[in-house]
């Protein structure tokens, strides 16, 4: 149970059944753009591959103190950016043109803080804090470029756009604030909380962040188009 | 000879030939857009490098057992999503606007197919060919996506296009399935053929699959437009 | 002062310093596209985090002889393609439809060139400098569709922009000709000189060819536009 591996494995069934679930949705796509269907379907799948590598026992580090799971990085590097991406097309789905500066901002600002979140991990004593807290300053702006330049476009098309959006939105900046916390509070961290706490935190959050998110936010947008 | 540095070297200057040969043809594109070409002069060059980093000793790995060519992943995990960018554009070359969706599922599971068989290199026993299997499952949809929607798009625009396309196809899918094969047979996989034909045979098929495949691909389109 | 931590860290805060100025520019854009900001301002951000790694220790890997600043490659592979972006976007700044295979030829061969260094940079022997050649014949490319290619598209807008961008790409020749040099009779290199001067010149070349290229670019566009 070292590597609480039962756990990460019946997260990664979790992950493949939420990608088959969306597939599905995709078939009939109810007027949404294929590609909300595609960044559905393709988070999961990578989330549930780089937490197999953990069940595993592959994209973990044994240090003698302590493990680092740097799969986990690997996941957020590329499921988070497409989790932006899938939140700021949301906000700009009856936009013709989408604006790909703001599009390019959010994702630089995502990959910054993951890799300072990442190098935290690595790191001891005060520079584990600097970096970590460059990657919250990372996800500060980007939190509001979702409340305010995003939310403006969503509410400039009607209230229907705009009450799903915020209501999206929402829920995503719920979630992405307990991440840091579960992370300051556990190993990689300050270390208060126990690894079984942390490994846990790990399972449910992207549970309800990644799979959770998209249902909130594909039925939602299936809705508007009827 | 323990490195096959003589046969990575050739490979390498086989791939240079191959890029200025591209080159030479984009000189006088023959209507056939520029981007076709930069992916025929792209993968080689970087195919090339790679192998002559093993050439060098430098794009590989000795374990006690075997030899792991790690730098083979790195030249395949730029120039199979190229590869497969290229056939697509093939199918879509009357085709405005590029379906974007249809374009990223096919790089996303293509990179999906390449760290999978990454991973499975560097495990052991079961989890070797659960990753291989999970990459070989990726393949899977990969050539159903060529075969199906792509062609139902090449078929649309008359049977000029329909036939090249095919052609293209088809060659790209009988070396594609060949990859997996000498990798599951060789020292990778299960180990039953020796090093030295598992070198060949990754020397051999990327010639055709690469510089191969895009004379083909090319001088096919070229004689579309005439 | 082993790791010249004072430097390195004066050099982040110099990026911070030009990545506000550029963000304060672009609260008043004066008709300059979002995009040439965005690069602005991404570029020394990223630059400033990499030299704070430096700073900190961690981007740097200790060998018995000498000291390999690898977060410098991390930092280059990322900022030296947006540099070239931003270049090429003002060449390109009244075209409607960018040429994106000149984009993506110049990103190829600008990794490319990156990638060598790296290698080179961890290589010994004859073996490096063939990798260095190969990195040198990159930036030849680079410089020639800088000066011919992207050149004809500015002077094809008239006169004003075509001194702008004559200027402009003066300028990053200028510093980016210096780079492999300095590279060269450094450590990395044939080791001509010091360790402390091969750290002074790469903080002050990214000074002049990051923050000042931005500087000069972006004030020649705004004026550009009145």
């Amino acid at each position: 149970m070292e590597n609480f591996s039962t756990l990460h494995f019946l997260y990664a069934f979790i992950m493949l059944a939420g990608a088959i679930y969306f597939f599905y949705l995709s078939r009939e796509p109810k007027g949404v753009p294929l590609y909300e269907y595609f960044l559905a379907i393709t988070i999961p799948l990578w989330s549930g591959a780089a937490y197999l590598s953990i069940a595993f026992g592959q994209g973990v580090l044994k240090q003698s103190e302590r493990t680092i799971y740097f799969a986990r990085y690997l996941d957020w590097v590329v499921t988070t950016p497409l989790l932006l991406l899938a939140l700021a097309f949301t906000a700009m789905i009856y936009v013709e043109k989408k604006n790909k500066t703001m599009l390019l901002t959010l994702v630089a600002l995502d990959i910054f803080m993951i890799l300072t979140g990442l190098i935290a991990d690595f790191s001891t004593g005060y520079v584990k804090y600097i970096w970590y807290s460059l990657g919250v300053l990372a996800l500060l702006f980007i939190l509001y470029i979702v409340w305010y330049p995003l939310r403006w476009i969503a509410d400039s098309f009607g209230s229907r756009l705009s009450i799903h959006y915020k209501r999206s939105a929402a829920y995503l900046t719920f979630f992405w604030v307990l991440y840091p916390t579960v992370w300051l509070l556990g190993p990689s961290g300050a270390g208060l909380t126990q690894q079984a706490v942390d490994v846990l935190g790990f399972i449910i959050l992207p549970i309800f962040s990644k799979v959770g998110f998209s249902i909130l936010d594909l039925h939602g947008l299936r809705n508007l188009e009827e």
